[in-house]
């Protein structure tokens, strides 16, 4: 038994939706509309924001949702479900609407990043797997973005397929690192699918194979334009670049010289003796590329050391986010369909206040000061409220309420654009380019406060009046149902 | 431009790769015969034993590689590829022999868990995927087994597919958390795919769609036999257990009461209010199972706090290895043809001496007393040596020789079967089960003192005196090579 098809993600869900499905079938239930949120709970990497990814990925898994019939028959065999619900399972389309962040755009902690409205039926179903495909990728485009801010405008290139956890995150993720700011991958799959440059040269055991540094970059250079060659299989300084240097001269212009690479050793000392090598041979323009379990912390100690290095291959730090691999996004039910047909909102209580959910169908708000453009904060309001309406604005933190102030010099741009309604694609995705502008674009109306790698300003996430007022009338009611349970 | 097809993974490898087969190509070379080993140089979460798998997607893999005419046009208009040589490419076919560990199998720091032997051309294509594969499930297996041993006899669930990075880590992952000792998946996908137990009942948002716990669990009672309530949506004490009590009590031999999950709150203090409850209530044989952010070191906490929890669902910290998420392993040139037809041993040299590669095509035999089975320790040899000719065996510390030991009780068995030969599988795949029946057998012949959780002891790798000497020859000639270059 093995995975062949990985395109019909249908049953890449947690038995317990299909479960649900099953109870909400039999007792009729499963038509009533529900309105479901995705939102994480603390910044990844503590940094002061996240950039939004994984659409495209979810987008094409609502596309191909069906049970085939091999589906069904692997369901009747190995679940307790009724010979009826699977019929509706086989006949299952989905028909929901989607709203969500559009990928690159900047989001917070403690919002909705993206909204299924639906039938009870179907908003279970995808709770999995869009929790499975926004969680990673956010992460890695979140964790690009801090490396990018690292980097300046130097050239980064994602180098760390070997170490993804497994294949898939190998492709999309480095597709979400294009989207948080690199410039090219090494995966030529990844490449051909999505339309990102690609870049690679040669490995060590190229040199292993000539068994000499010139042999090897002449045999490269005799069939390779471009040439990076990989100077540390035996000795950088004594033999690595000295033989790329005379390589180099003997080819003159039969080939461009592009760079050197080092993969091992004191980087900083390195790439300074290596430019001066570069530079008395009369390669100025030569690049200097670095790559060794590099991230944002080492790409800033080896600037702080003025380290000679142009470009940066980063691979197991940024493709698994190693400092923390997990973002943690739930998807929570905030509204649902009751029999006398009414939405009536709904809560999760913990006994932590941080995690209790905000009931109700919401939309985000992003304010920016309309003189400036600059950034204000995020207010999110019910699904009937529009702040563009009014003439001013009162803001508070949610938890500590005397932190408010008041704006009148605002515009309010929504976040959550609707993808796809009532079962049908209705937004055109943006090439991957125009995603990484957006970033750029939402990132240049940040404040530096925001952006900085280490103790960034939190960004104030905001709830209306009324979203707030609806979250304390929820959470008294569920106190009054406890209290009044006689056990 | 999206990603459609993973069964085809022939391009999900580095540029490189294939920039290398080009030059290979173009000096004649693409034939000559090489051999690759993949091993990694630390045990992962300080373990001291590793548990191999990812052998049946690298199958998988292998069996599929072909570039399409697709891949061909791709690579034409995006690379600097001669027209023979994408012709050499669209009729490519791996015709290598590749030797491996077999899934379960423990696996230890320096020693070669796979090696790929065949032209320079398909040796170099494969390395990167098999790379990607091998190095997340050995490390899922390996994290699995950890919390395994933590648990004991306790039944453990994988739950992680929402925090997995992307979905073929949540799929290929839980098939490794069943080789290393799990009991059944939440994944539907997995569970039809790999023959995994499912397990899964239902979410908070069951109880929030009725508004009260008691109406949710009826529902699900009167729609499922086998019932796990899930009793901390609102309060656990107070509303959720006295609730599924309730319904099982009315529901009578109609439903069979399996258990309670909790899924926040202090799991020891709950657990054991929880075990009185049900006693109480004559369900002595409903199970408690708790999920929320666990691995082995709260699952060994909870259990020194006596927590009354019969069943743990592991998701986040397992899926993605949370406290390390990638091994590290690398794929390294051995040995390699000549123009003459010779083979010559290949090493990589660093500064930092357990760094330097080991040369050669090796064996790795796992040493067992006769006597008692239990383990003494590996030896690597050079593929030409077979200890089971000899009567004593001198294995030494590869660093520290001055640490050694001559065996004459003893039976060497040889870790790396040949799975693919000259590009036909020969290998039959084990069932699931039976890969994990084989783990099991593999631990219990392992000393409790490589086993413990924390700081093990070091299992002994050793090489035979016959490889260690070729190693320090090719040292000494490498640096031989180094002075005599004159720049």
């Amino acid at each position: 038994m093995s995975l062949k098809d990985y395109t019909n993600l249908t049953l890449h869900t947690d038995d317990y939706e299909i479960n649900m499905m099953q109870t909400y079938f039999s007792k009729k239930m499963e038509n009533r509309r529900a309105v479901f949120e995705v939102f994480f709970r603390t910044m990844p990497f503590e940094n002061g924001y996240a950039v939004f990814a994984g659409l495209e990925h979810v987008i094409d898994y609502i596309n191909n949702l069906h049970f085939t019939d091999d589906d069904i028959k692997y369901l009747a065999e190995h679940g307790e479900y009724t010979p009826e619900f699977l019929d509706f399972l086989s006949h299952f389309k989905f028909k929901g609407t989607i709203r969500s962040a559009q990928e690159g755009d900047l989001v917070f902690n403690n919002e909705p990043i993206m909204q299924v409205e639906g039938s009870l039926a179907e908003c279970q179903l995808v709770e999995t797997a869009i929790l499975n495909i926004v969680n990673y990728q956010t992460l890695i485009a979140t964790k690009a973005s801090r490396i990018r801010q690292a980097a300046g405008d130097d050239q980064l290139m994602e180098f760390g397929t070997r170490r993804a956890q497994e294949t898939a995150a190998a492709l999309w993720g480095t597709r979400a690192a294009f989207i948080g700011g690199f410039n090219s991958t090494s995966n030529v799959l990844a490449g051909k699918s999505f339309g990102i440059p690609v870049s690679g040269t040669h490995a060590h055991s190229l040199v292993e194979t000539f068994g000499h540094d010139y042999d090897a970059f002449m045999a490269y250079a005799q069939t390779h334009h471009d040439c990076v060659f990989l100077v540390d299989t035996y000795d950088t300084i004594k033999s690595g670049v000295p033989n790329a240097i005379k390589v180099a001269k003997q080819m003159g212009d039969q080939i461009h010289f592009a760079g050197v690479r080092i993969d091992s050793g004191d980087m900083a000392y390195l790439s300074k003796r290596i430019r001066e090598m570069l530079d008395d041979a009369g390669f100025t323009d030569t690049k200097i590329i670095a790559s060794n379990d590099l991230d944002e912390n080492t790409i800033t100690s080896l600037k702080m050391q003025d380290a000679k290095i142009d470009v940066w291959g980063v691979g197991t730090k940024l493709i698994t986010a190693f400092d923390q691999p997990a973002l943690g996004a739930v998807y929570k039910m905030v509204s649902v369909e009751q029999s006398d047909g009414q939405m009536r909102d709904t809560i999760k209580i913990s006994n932590n206040a941080a995690k209790v959910s905000t009931p109700g169908k919401k939309q985000v708000w992003r304010i920016n000061k309309q003189s400036d453009g600059k950034s204000e904060g995020d207010y999110i309001a019910l699904s009937d409220e529009d702040p563009r309406h009014q003439d001013s604005l009162y803001m508070f933190h949610p938890q500590f309420t005397y932190i408010n102030k008041t704006l009148t010099d605002f515009e309010a741009t929504p976040l959550l654009r609707t993808i796809i309604e009532n079962g049908k694609l209705v937004y055109k995705m943006p090439s991957l380019v125009e995603i990484q502008a957006h970033a750029n674009q939402a990132l240049a109306s940040l404040w530096p406060e925001y952006k900085r790698q280490m103790n960034p300003q939190d960004y104030p996430v905001d709830l209306s009046k009324k979203c707030w007022d609806n979250k304390m009338n929820l959470i008294e009611s569920v106190h009054n149902y406890v209290q009044h349970l006689n056990y």
